[in-house]
């Protein structure tokens, strides 16, 4: 990289310790949660919107690529510098965390940590419910990039559905304010929700305004224990359409059941072909209401055993098993390929079918849990990536999965994005023409192409390769 | 417009009756809800995809502009031929409402009724939440274009929350799918809520996926009368703050009670200065309880009278008020321009004391109402076109309000869109760089603006003119 470029930017940035060129520390930026290694030449930590905005400007000079990172927990490549250049790590820019609870909404930071917003707007009665299973670790300003999700977006959504307005440095280097602290807003088109999602290829947010709920007054839990997963499948289905909309309604198979009694034995039986997590909250006579419902539903759809949490402890006790499963079931094995293909609450049990045939074709383990009710499953493939054989059936599973999601009229992803690993199947989803419209946007807001390359979109030819990590 | 134009169009289109040549029927299409005149040159009524694509590629061709239209309610002047050219009349295209229950989505043409798709979820134990004023006259494609919002908002949220998946036709005349059938979906960049609320100026919409909610068990309604104004801004504020969000939230000022009583007496006590409508939805005893909560807050914060409806019947009665408010201000004076400035909601109370400021300064009937929960007010002034002095007064006040709203932290427009007559304060509120980046997506996407120019983005040195409607 060109020296002169340093020597701007040193000049820009005051303190020496937010510019690293030490290859120690430039190998701690080249990974992420997903797949691939990618060291960059130089890492920054803007604290500024005008330092943002000068470093654009220049890298649009230098022909040098721009890659805006949070606390690297992205599950599809987001934060990678595949081409080369700066990582912006904008996890140290936590100055700003704002609760407004008469225009219920919390202005943030981009580096500020996602669950320190929901602890934040709780004191003051609020909730900012996207709950990504990272949200202790995450930052904000990541999850805006990939739009996260989590177990509350079955009935709060995701968090795209959040934020009602940006200041965002445009790829050329502008700073631009979309939206703002209305709930309401149609004045012109809606970038707030083209950039958020858009895997920082787009724009770098450097502050966010985030809409509040009501704290909801109560909550109740229950976990329910299923012989046959068709069964469950029927029972969700029941649930949602006799009216009751459950905080959280998530799912794990036998294999996830097992590994987690491997790891940590909670006492789960593992002969059971699927355990169902439900969470309700609102109003406490509601919920007492509909918890017995729920009950008989899954009693009558075939369950096993239900149980109801009495006390909060107890509902802490329960969702246990459920957030072990990811520590648990990278023990069996050192490497894990987490997708989230999403298919039409319908085809749920389709997509189960599907998976189940994948996995014995391929002879991979394959792992399914995730947010069943609203058709969002992670089926994770554990592997070594250090053989490469097992690597290639990984490979062909994961292409399956992804061809199976479309085919059942679902999408490549529904909460991690698309990132790298996923770009060779984007145009098997969205046609010629989809690509090309979105490539449109992308092309006259980087003319350069300086933010984020290599994401989203595919190089020519580009296709899965999980055997060579370069 | 050329002969030729005409000829290729009419062999597209097999009948007759769906190409309108014929002054009369020109002349119906040349108004919408909002202000001015402009006769289309042709009028063309497509019931399918190839259809609208075609006729896209032949204007592309010709170089003639395309105005899509639903029923012309638009309250900004969203389907306005105010360049000449050819009226897309989608209102005759309601072919598909499909309803599927267990994926909880409506599949929709344009020209379906709003109304209509509430009534066939409601019929499935399910709802389509967003409920503007004209659901019962209004198309979906016209909401969609427009990202209608309405009282339903407070909770639920506006249109552009409910789209999850769109069939569209470029400017160029390509065919794109954007989302599908998935609550979740993060491929790409998020195509259907750009193009959602983006006014017709990016894509023809040809038929939608809307997300439904499960239907309330049960509802209940409150009307509040306040003595003094503030006094209502603050109950607004108090129940949302103490964790209850009710379905609706509305409000009227004294001068609409006023208008509301001259045209229809209800027996409404025309001496105060504002009266609120409560709805709460949700489960039975939950809401029981709340409606009590809130009965006390009114009280506490200074309501003369809150009137709980014991039965439906009564509950209509209440609303009653409401709904006539936009028929008894037509009857003072004939012309309506009709506001939707949009403010934090902790500004609520600001707004009302300038308005209340603009009124006086400008001599100008300013009546105000609207879904206060959100801050999302209307003033309406109702006027007399023909004269012209009242007229320019009009046009002052206007310009103020929109000052008012954007010094206040909101935004020109908070459900209606930018249309024709905002357009000239939009850079008031995006600043030069926000118009510009929303322009290169336009220009990208429809490089000969052919789909309906003049909208959204003002020509070089517009400004608001009401006195010539020519």
């Amino acid at each position: 990289m060109d020296e002169k470029l340093i020597e701007y930017i040193r000049e820009l940035i005051p303190e020496d310790q937010r510019v690293l060129t030490d290859q120690a520390d430039l190998y701690s930026y080249s990974f992420d949660a997903s797949f691939g290694m990618h060291v960059p030449e130089l890492v920054v930590q803007p604290k500024h919107t005008d330092e943002v905005a000068a470093i654009m400007k220049l890298a649009n000079q230098y022909d040098i690529p721009i890659y805006p990172r949070g606390q690297g927990t992205s599950l599809s490549g987001g934060p990678l510098p595949v081409k080369g250049g700066v990582v912006l790590d904008l996890s140290k820019w936590d100055s700003k965390l704002e609760i407004d609870a008469e225009d219920m909404v919390a202005v943030v930071s981009p580096g500020v940590l996602t669950a320190d917003i929901n602890e934040a707007a709780m004191e003051r009665g609020l909730m900012y419910p996207p709950d990504p299973s990272s949200s202790h670790v995450a930052t904000i300003g990541g999850n805006l990039a990939e739009n996260s999700g989590g177990p509350r977006g079955l009935k709060y959504g995701v968090t795209k559905d959040y934020v009602i307005g940006l200041e965002v440095v445009t790829p050329e280097g502008e700073v631009i304010q979309t939206g703002g602290r209305t709930i309401k807003n149609v004045t012109g088109y809606d970038l707030t929700k083209l950039i958020v999602g858009s895997e920082g290829t787009l724009g770098i947010i450097t502050e966010a305004i985030l809409h509040l709920s009501p704290k909801p007054p109560a909550t109740e839990t229950l976990m329910a224990l299923f012989d046959d997963i068709v069964d469950s499948g029927r029972a969700i289905s029941q649930v949602l359409s006799g009216g009751i909309l459950p905080s959280k309604m998530e799912m794990m198979d036998q294999a996830s059941i097992q590994a987690v009694e491997n790891y940590q034995p909670l006492g789960l039986p593992t002969d059971v072909e699927a355990l169902l997590f439900i969470e309700l909250d609102g109003h406490p006579a509601a919920i007492e209401q509909e918890i017995t419902e729920i009950k008989q539903i899954c009693l009558q759809a075939g369950a096993r055993e239900v149980k109801v949490a009495q006390t909060n402890d107890e509902a802490r006790e329960l969702w246990k098993a459920r957030k072990l499963v990811s520590p648990a079931i990278v023990r069996v094995k050192p490497t894990k390929i987490s997708e989230d293909a999403t298919v039409p609450r319908s085809k749920i049990l389709d997509l189960f079918q599907t998976l189940k045939e994948i996995k014995e074709k391929h002879q991979v383990d394959l792992v399914v849990f995730g947010h069943a009710g609203d058709g969002n499953l992670h089926p994770n493939i554990i592997a070594d990536k250090r053989d490469e054989e097992e690597m290639k059936r990984v490979e062909a599973a994961v292409e399956e999965i992804f061809e199976a999601a479309i085919k059942l009229g679902g999408t490549l992803s529904g909460e991690h994005g698309i990132g790298t690993m996923k770009s060779p199947f984007l145009e098997m989803e969205l046609g010629e023409v989809g690509v090309d419209m979105m490539k449109r946007i992308k092309n006259s807001w980087d003319p350069n192409h300086i933010l984020n390359p290599g994401k989203i979109f595919p190089d020519p030819g580009q296709r899965l390769v999980l055997t060579d990590e370069s």
